[in-house]
Parts: structure tokens; C-alpha cells; sequence
């Protein structure tokens, strides 16, 4: 386990808004409306790979994916649009720091059933929506 | 946990070939020498998301994409393609049964730094490439 503190990449801050912290992640709020989507990034150095976990952190990680999950459902309920299918992705292509993605899918969203990165650009959400998705999800996380 | 045999999706063998089974999941490689791919499937009934499994099947689970991850990296090796990055998918938006993509990206890839699934279309290996990968892949997986 690389040692210091914990950096995140610049990059996490384009594109998404911070939501709260978990025991082992942030939780950021991809700011792309056409999809229901969080992104948690592991508070630990150094990372790039699920490998570069420690064994309790990878179960951590793996629960707090799961929970995202639940939020990621709260936010499409929100919507009026309910989840139909679950997407985890941890890619890393562009912003190689260790993180995953959770986005609710529907077989009438834009990318379906092609996956969401690179699919398009991202449509920002209005304020009140966002608050909404904001609301939703910490209510599930917080639940 | 739904009751019952467990039933794999006939669509998982077209485009890929079974390689061995852990102690949790089924490993198939997946017909494309495009990219260092494999899928790995939970042996149990009636899984779509990763919340399906039980907290210890999804530990299993997890230490398997794992192992999984340094297979791919063994099989890039032995084409003499180093992999810079592995990218993990849980998808399941054409094939919803719950499975795990593993595959190995490089910078010079067909794809980069975009998703693999949806990509074009399949490459498949000859005879003594595909007796290779599963040569490496299974040496790391045993290993």
C-alpha cells in the first residue's frame, strides 16, 4: 500500500459534485441527467486497480458499491424513471486513480444497451433537479 | 437467494469459450484477440446485480476478478502486449444474468481510451493464439 495522504485527481471535480463520504469512499454525483450515476472514489494513496486494495478495504469498497446502488435506484424512483438495470464499471481509461461507476440504466435511456462512457455528452442538470438527485441519493445512502 | 439449479444464459458461448471453474464463478474467455477478455459468472441461481449475492459469495466474487485480473495480465504478456490498465464491467444490460468482465486495455488498443463493449466487432483468434491465451490465463489462474 503506497503511503501518505489521499489525492484525488482534479479530474473527479469536472463533471461531477461531491456528496458525502462513506467509511472507505467519496461519493460524487455525476452531473449528467440522462443517467442516474455516482462515482466512489477509495480514500487511500496511491491506488489504480482493485488489486491495490487490502482485503478489508476491497470488502468495504464492494458494500459502499452496493449501497450506491440503492441510491442510484432512489434517484431514477425520483426521476419517475425506475432502474431497470444496474451498471458497475471501474475503468480508469482517462482518470487512472482507482474509482467506480454506478448508473442506473433503462432500455429507453440514450446509450441502452451500449455502456455510458464516451456515449455523447453529458446534459447538465438544472438546479432543482439536481437537488432532487442530491436528496434522493443521500437519503438512500443515508438510510 | 432464489432456489434452484443454477442455469447459464445460452448467449455466454456465443463469443466465448469456457475455461475453468473457481471455487464461485465460471471463467470463459471471450473470442476476441482484440483485447485480453474474461468473463467470469457465479455459479448460483438467479443472479442479476452484485446485491444478489450473499456477502460471502460477494467476497468470493470479488477475490475472483481479481485473480482474473492477473490471468489477463499473463495472457497480454504472452502476446507480447503489456497491459497498462484493466477495466472491470458489470453490465448485463443484453445478457442480464449477473457476470463480470475482466479485460486488459493498452493506449494502442482498438478502443482506447473508449469502453470495450459495443466496440466494433469481435476478432477472433486462430487456432494457436486461442491455445496460447488459454495456456497463460489458466497458468495464473492456478498459479
Amino acid at each position: 500500500m503506497a503511503e501518505g495522504p489521499f489525492v484525488r485527481d482534479p479530474a473527479f471535480a469536472r463533471g461531477a459534485s461531491r456528496l458525502v463520504d462513506l467509511t472507505l469512499c467519496e461519493v460524487w454525483l455525476q452531473s449528467d441527467r440522462r443517467f442516474p450515476w455516482l462515482v466512489l472514489i477509495p480514500r487511500r494513496p496511491g491506488l489504480r486497480e482493485l488489486e491495490d486494495l487490502t482485503d478489508g478495504d476491497r470488502a468495504a469498497f464492494t458494500a459502499e458499491i452496493v449501497r450506491a446502488g440503492a441510491a442510484v435506484r432512489a434517484m431514477g424512483a425520483a426521476m419517475g424513471r425506475p432502474v431497470e438495470k444496474l451498471n458497475i464499471g471501474l475503468l480508469g481509461n482517462i482518470t487512472p486513480q482507482l474509482h467506480a461507476h454506478v448508473v442506473g440504466r433503462r432500455a429507453d435511456d440514450p446509450a441502452w444497451p451500449g455502456p455510458v462512457w464516451g456515449h455523447g455528452e453529458a446534459v447538465a442538470y438544472d438546479e432543482t433537479t439536481e437537488a432532487a438527485m442530491r436528496g434522493a441519493a443521500l437519503g438512500a445512502l443515508n438510510g
